[in-house]
């Protein structure tokens, strides 16, 4: 027989998402824990799915997706981030209107040279991977976000050449090693000679805005036609997580990044020897 | 006198976001330029604004805000970044309804373990980020996080105690040092001996979802009740930035991180001599 606290636990698991024995027990205060799981098993049903999740994806235009990320980069300064989100997500409004006119794109600006200008993820990186996040649950999201961020790592980027200018300049392509702002962006000003805060640095950004929103679109356009998503993880990592990966002797690595950028030792190493 | 063209260019700079001179000159192709510009001009006005951009934020309680965020982590495994999202606009839904619960939440689950599984940056952090870029444009929402960043690098955390756990256990507090998620959750697995791939390790991060979602809901009341918002970078950017800032000889690193955790040299560093 099932009591109801068992009942309200098993509904708690649901909750916090774990399948089978949960909760500390905590005897003295078991009504309160009931009150407690049963108010947010409510939030959870009133949130859950909220505003339509997951929407449906359509396919677009790889070439648009690349302008409208290069104009949406220049656009009132709102950058990479919202660059990317608006060349999918954007062309989806334009072309289908709703729901996808509904979404707050602007709010994506938040993405810029890599969150309020910090540095960490690349902006347009952060931008694609919200709108796959918009149509895919976790893990079919991280499928897509492997394929782009391992592609990012080891392009020859910016490849885009706009047909309406901002500048009559043209980047010279470097590639990134790291899907990290910081470590595209002052790469690419090491090996150029050229300033960070340059006219000609915001013109290689926007322009590495408009690759990555193609090859986002491309990889969309594949998922929602059923075709296999490629993923070449980096040779590093596969070094590193020989020891550090589940299961192993240091179990400690966390995430997917080229470990080279920041770490040498065994590995083919070009900037962490800066002093 | 203003020509049609140079009007249509005054759009364009608009449209790309400049102030002044803009397009490289390409005068074979006068005509295509217009059209393309005028098409360009509409795409803009038709998306500035979309979904009610910018929305108006609601203050809201920082501790269900850390609550929202704790049980959010375990949501069927959605991870930090919807967490900490939940707990801010998803809080707002539950309490204030419309336009805040027709926001597709869940598409924040991207966010997770340093998006899509990367390490890049802290999933509770980006989601936070996400939810200041939802209310305030990419200048106030940078000031936001400027303040969540810079604390969280130097925090103390985990530090929230659930009142109902998914697991019995009370992880150990360290200070990240970084806000890149795979720095952080490997310094912790480092220095308390605890494998990447465990529930311990994950309780460790469903609590760090609390402890940010707090501190951007005290952040966003503050913003709302026009109190200052504080920001103290740290010694390692005051360092760097001495020599690699704008105008000064290597105008070079991008970003606000703690530039210690990677580069040694003159900065005090303890991971940057990671074989």
């Amino acid at each position: 027989m099932i009591t109801r606290r068992q009942a309200l636990l098993g509904a708690g698991a649901v909750l916090l998402g774990g399948a089978v024995p949960l909760f500390a027990k905590q005897d003295q205060t078991k009504k309160t824990d009931e009150q407690e799981l049963a108010k947010w098993m409510d939030y959870r049903k009133r949130l859950d799915g909220s505003g339509g999740w997951p929407w449906k994806p359509q396919k677009i235009s790889p070439d648009m997706a690349a302008k409208l990320g290069y104009s949406g980069f220049y656009n009132s300064g709102q950058g990479c981030g919202y660059g990317v989100f608006k060349g999918l997500v954007g062309q989806m409004a334009l072309k289908y209107g709703k729901p996808y006119d509904g979404f707050p794109l602007q709010m994506m600006a938040y993405g810029a040279s890599g969150v309020g200008n910090w540095g960490t993820l690349c902006g347009s990186l952060n931008g694609a991977a919200a709108a796959f996040g918009l149509f895919y649950d976790r893990n079919a999201s991280t499928e897509l976000i492997d394929a782009l961020f391992h592609w990012y790592e080891t392009a020859k980027i910016p490849a885009f050449e706009p047909s309406i200018k901002k500048l009559d300049f043209t980047p010279q392509a470097t590639v990134p090693h790291s899907t990290l702002c910081h470590v595209s962006v002052s790469k690419w000003c090491y090996e150029t000679g050229i300033e960070m805060h340059s006219p000609e640095r915001s013109e290689r950004c926007a322009r590495v805005t408009a690759d990555v929103a193609k090859k986002a679109a491309e990889l969309l356009n594949a998922r929602i036609a059923g075709k296999p998503i490629q993923s070449k993880p980096s040779k590093n990592q596969a070094t590193c997580m020989a020891c550090h990966d589940k299961g192993k002797d240091s179990d400690i690595a966390k995430g997917k990044m080229d470990c080279g950028t920041c770490h040498d030792g065994h590995l083919d190493s070009k900037f962490s020897d800066h002093p």
